[in-house]
C-alpha cells in the first residue's frame, strides 16, 4: 500500500478543469479544502453547468471554451467522458505551457492516451490517472470534497514520463485523499473491465431485462425491489454518455471478460438445470470470502446492507 | 399500497419458530416490540445457535426438536432454507393444534406449497408468506426488529383458505411493519425470479468470475472495487444454503428469466463489438427512470451511494 503522505510540494498555481460534473466539481471541492491549487477554473460545455458551477461556488472563473481555461494553468485536468477527450485535446493543445501537468479522470486509459498523447507538445506532462471513485449521481450538484477519501488512484506513466512531475501529481492525487498505484494501461483497462465495467454492464442489462417484461409489471419490480434488484438499480442510474463512451473505447477488454462471464452463467444455468446443489453451493460459499477481501481492505462498508439500517441489534433489542 | 394498520386481535399466545437465523431472530425481534406474541419459543438444528439464540434472549425457550417447539403454538413460522421445509413439516405434522396458522418465509413459493401442503392436517392453516426483506448477513446474530419496516411481504393464500385465518396473518405482518399484498405462488415465484434470483445469481457469478482470472490478481479485484464490483460482493455474501435452495426450488422461472437476460445481454454485447452507441446510450438513459421510481416507491435510500458517505455538499463546500 502506498504511503498516505502529506504533500510537500507548494500547491498548483491555477488548476484547470476540463468538464464540471461529478468529478470535477467533487475535485474542485479536494482542492479547496486540502488547499491543492490558489486557483481553480473550469469549463463545461452548458452554459448552465458553468452558470451552477459559479453560484455553488466550487470555481473561481467559468470559460466558455476549454483552450481559455487552460490558458495560464500549470494543472489541467480532463474530466469528460471519455469519448470528448481527443477534440477538447486537439482544441487546448497550443495554449498548454511548457511544464503544465495534463491528467485525466477516466476509466479508460489505452483509448485516452491514443486520442490526447498526439496533441501533448514536448515539454508538457501528460500522465493519464483513474481515480476509482464515484457515485450514481451526476452534474455539478454531485461533487463533493469526500469522494475520493481512502480509495485508489491509478496512473499510467510510460518509461517517458518526467519524474518530477509524476511525483507531483502522485502527491496531488494523495493529497484528495487517495492511494496511488501505477501500471500499464492495458493492465488497467482489463482490470477495470472485471472490476467495473462488465458489473455496470450487467446491472443495465437486467434493469432493462425487467423493464421489459410482459408477465410481471413495472410497477411489481419496483414494489419488491427489496430481494436484490434495487442494489443493481443504483449502478444502472449511473450516466448514460459517460458509460456508453467506457463500452465503446475498452471494448476489446469488456469483450473478453463479458465471455468469460457469460461461459461461467451458463455453467451456473446448466447446474440449475441439473439439479446441481454442489456446485451451487461451493461457488456461493467462495464468493463471501472475497466479499471479506474487499471489507478488510477498506474498500467497502462492514455495515449491514450498506448502512441502509443504522441500528444495532442493541438498539433493537 | 395496503395501509398500515394497528393490529387489533390480540397477541398470539405462543409463537413457535423453526429456525433462528436471520429471519427467525429478526421475527421474533420485531415480535417482541410490536407486542405481536405472548411467548416465543424457537428451535434450531444446531445447539450452538440454540444456545445464542437463547444468550441473545429473543426466544423464551429453545427445543431441540421441531416437534417439541411446534406443541401448543397458535402460530409456526418456518425460517429455514427451502428445501429443508418438506422434512420439517412431516415431523411437525400431527403435533399441530386445529386452528394453528402455520406460514414461512421462503423465498419460494410453489415448491413451499408442495412441501409442506401435504403435511397440514385438516384444521390447522397453512397460509405462505415472503416477507421481502433481507441482509447479506446470516445467523442468529444477524436478526433485528426493523428489517421488515416498509417492506411488502407477499402472502400466497388460495380459495379454501380461511378468511379468518388470513385476516389474522396479514395482521401480524402488518404489524411487523411490512406492506402486505396476495397473488398466486406461480406469479410470485416469476416476480422474484426477475427482482431477486437473477440478480442474485448473476452476482454470486461475477464475483466467481473475478476470482478466477490468470491476468487480473485477486488482490487487484479487491484493491480496485469501488468502481462498482463491491455492490456486487455485497449480495454475493449472501447465505449459501438458502440461495441453493432457492434455484433449485425455482427451477423454471429462474431458467425462464435468465434467458431473458442473456438475450438482452447478448445484444448489448454485439452493439459493443459494432460501436453502436445509440443503444447502450438508450437502454443506460432508460433504466435511470427504474432507479427513480424504485426509490419513489420507498423501497430504496435516496442517499448517494447508498449513504457510504454520510455528508452533503454543504458539509463539505
Amino acid at each position: 500500500m502506498s504511503e498516505q503522505t502529506l504533500h510537500p510540494s507548494p500547491p498548483f498555481k491555477r488548476m484547470a478543469l476540463i468538464g464540471l460534473g461529478l468529478m470535477g466539481s467533487s475535485l474542485a471541492w479536494a482542492a479547496r479544502r486540502f488547499e491543492l491549487a490558489d486557483e481553480i477554473v473550469g469549463y463545461a460545455r452548458s452554459e448552465q453547468t458553468r452558470a451552477r458551477a459559479l453560484e455553488l461556488g466550487f470555481i473561481d472563473q467559468a470559460h466558455q471554451t476549454a483552450h481559455a481555461a487552460v490558458e495560464g494553468a500549470d494543472i489541467v485536468i480532463l474530466c469528460v467522458p471519455v469519448g470528448a477527450n481527443a477534440a477538447i485535446a486537439e482544441e487546448i493543445s497550443t495554449f498548454l505551457l511548457p511544464n503544465t501537468i495534463v491528467t485525466d479522470v477516466g476509466s479508460v486509459k489505452s483509448a485516452v492516451i491514443k486520442d490526447v498523447g498526439p496533441h501533448i507538445p514536448l515539454g508538457v506532462h501528460f500522465i493519464p490517472a483513474h481515480p476509482i471513485a464515484g457515485t450514481e449521481q451526476s452534474g455539478p450538484d454531485a461533487g463533493f470534497a469526500d469522494l475520493f477519501q481512502g480509495r485508489w488512484c491509478v496512473l499510467t506513466p510510460t518509461d517517458n514520463t518526467d519524474p518530477t512531475a509524476l511525483k507531483r501529481l502522485e502527491e496531488f492525487w494523495r493529497g484528495c485523499g487517495m492511494f496511488v498505484d501505477t501500471m500499464t494501461p492495458q493492465h488497467h483497462d482489463l482490470v477495470l473491465a472485471i472490476t467495473s465495467h462488465v458489473p455496470h454492464l450487467i446491472a443495465y442489462n437486467i434493469v432493462g431485462t425487467a423493464a421489459d417484461l410482459e408477465e410481471v409489471t413495472q410497477s411489481e419490480v419496483v414494489k419488491y425491489a427489496a430481494g436484490g434488484f434495487r442494489d443493481f438499480t443504483r449502478i444502472a442510474a449511473s450516466d448514460p454518455v459517460m458509460w456508453r463512451d467506457v463500452f465503446l473505447t475498452n471494448r476489446e477488454a469488456v469483450l473478453e471478460m463479458l465471455g468469460r462471464f457469460t461461459e461461467d452463467l451458463t455453467a451456473l444455468q446448466r447446474a440449475i438445470r441439473w439439479s446441481d446443489g454442489k456446485t451451487l453451493e461451493e461457488l456461493f460459499t467462495r464468493t463471501r470470502a472475497i466479499r471479506r477481501g474487499v471489507i478488510d481492505a477498506g474498500q467497502e462498508t462492514d455495515a449491514r446492507d450498506f448502512g441502509r439500517w443504522g441500528k444495532s441489534e442493541e438498539d433493537v433489542s
